[in-house]
């Protein structure tokens, strides 16, 4: 194997343009690549099209180089025709063994040498999926954090028979075309970024559950407090820089045995029965105050957008001095 | 007691002037309000003035309205000149039973019938605090998150003696003068937000400490995923938003089941042993990659107001349309 430059790979393909691969496809458009792009439904292309056009904007706020060229789109009617020649494929197929393995499968004879298969599963296993296919060594995850054309993250892990200098390929490609791509050592279920989002779901449950406080309150809990320094940095960085000049250590000597007694009151049993399902609901709906889905959601997008630029412009700026 | 109208309150005292006495002081001078303030230590003055003048920039950035008033800001020599005639008082003591208990004997003669007192503490249980004490019943917690010039959350709980009234007075107080408080029910260790950093911090260290990933990319899968949308909103209603026009009820029925099955896994037996520590220290190092503490600190500081003017302004334009 031959892999390209990372740094200047012009030509990707995105395979199944649902909800995931469709933002995909914007993404790289936004990085001004030469995008080709399948899917088997009959309305693949319009339906791609019109997800393209919605998050034009976005795209465009957020590409701070001006390189985004909506019109690289290229719609094909076969698998083969959409990876011919291109560097990489994002693969966004439905969630099912048998549905990837097909597709994986028409791979087996038209994958270039020298292309890198990058799937978005986010529940099943790569080196399940990689298992008999031609080219496994070029098959690796590429686990994007919903919508990928708008959140940076992308987890990036290769399976057993995933050559390590495919993984280390991806992890460059994704980052030097404006992704923030991250190395796991190990297949574990839901990956990283979704087990720490449930880890901190089932404290939010049960302190609803245990009438602490409301759904609204908990969530108010986190959006204006902690969550927002976590749009900045980790939960890490941030107890590090709690800890002042004596940082991380400081901080473990101050703050670690409170936390290891939090840790033991801690509810690690909160199950998901009928009542606490209910609790949970009644307390969304109570939240949202007749507010429709889509209204909220609207707002969660045009917010996300204005931090987003925020801090690509200021991240940017402190990078220039 | 005749508690005044929480909306119109003009003079509040700030009794202990540390950190985030300080901090409270810029935040209620931000609102136009009157600030009386003590410290005992002798350098008290000369530390809150320096204090707000450093914090002043971002006060005034947050202040939309334009009702910001620095000079607003009064030293006084004792605690009972400080406290004589305010509505509210924001107490951030040391987090020492004892040296609280000899404050509030002072207030037990000097504290108006119907003036507020609302204690800093994150460590100390309110009902122990407030026991013995004149006026016990219009004492209450409002524990901020750290700066409270900044972030908006206070939780707030009443302990054994206090009225509900001052819970409820409160809670409207610090609504209706730039902060988002929170009601809780209950004493837990740690209140509310604190547990649920805790939970995740967790979380993040098992996964540096199992191998999956470094404590760099443990804090980018945060900071470049979920922790954006926290910024806008809390887990509940972010996942509420995933499940689509179906909203939470849709998602517990699709996404609760992995989720179980990821809690299943998730490992609440970690403890910060001599090990852990130095992992954790070592991998914090190697991300700040010879970046002192106060630099990265200053860039969280700027990212921070960055995006909270940012939030603030959208939020308010959402408000107006």
């Amino acid at each position: 194997m031959n892999l390209s430059d990372p740094n200047s790979v012009s030509r990707v393909a995105i395979i199944g343009c649902g909800t995931i691969g469709a933002s995909w496809a914007a993404h790289f458009l936004g990085r001004g690549m030469q995008v080709t792009a399948w899917d088997p439904h009959p309305d693949g292309e319009s339906r791609l099209n019109a997800f393209v056009d919605k998050a034009w904007d976005g795209v465009v706020r957020l590409d701070l180089d001006g390189r985004a060229k909506r019109e690289n789109l290229q719609w094909c009617n076969t698998v083969e025709a959409a990876i011919d020649g291109v560097e990489f494929i994002q693969e966004s197929a439905p969630e099912r063994l048998e549905v990837k393995h097909e597709l994986y499968s028409r791979f087996d004879t038209a994958l270039g040498p020298d292309t890198v298969m990058s799937t978005s599963t986010s529940g099943l296993i790569l080196s399940e999926l990689q298992q008999g296919h031609a080219g496994a060594e070029r098959y690796v995850l590429g686990h994007p954090f919903n919508p990928p054309h708008l959140i940076p993250l992308v987890e990036v892990l290769g399976g057993k028979e995933t050559a390590p200098e495919v993984v280390d390929w991806t992890l460059d490609f994704y980052n030097a075309h404006g992704k923030k791509a991250i190395r796991l050592n190990h297949e574990v279920p839901g990956h990283l970024a979704n087990r720490m989002q449930s880890a901190i779901w089932r404290e939010a449950i049960d302190a609803v559950n245990s009438g602490l406080a409301s759904v609204e309150d908990v969530d108010a809990a986190i959006a204006y407090g902690p969550g927002l320094r976590w749009a900045l940095m980790g939960p890490h960085q941030i107890f590090a820089l709690a800890g002042g000049e004596g940082g991380m250590r400081n901080f473990m000597h101050h703050f670690g045995p409170p936390n290891e007694q939090w840790w033991e009151t801690l509810n690690s049993d909160v199950k998901l029965t009928e009542d606490v399902v209910e609790k949970i609901v009644a307390g969304v709906d109570e939240e949202q105050a007749g507010r429709s889905v889509g209204e909220i959601a609207g707002e969660r997008d045009i917010l996300l957008l204005d931090i987003l630029e925020t801090l690509a412009r200021t991240r940017q700026s402190l990078r220039d001095k």
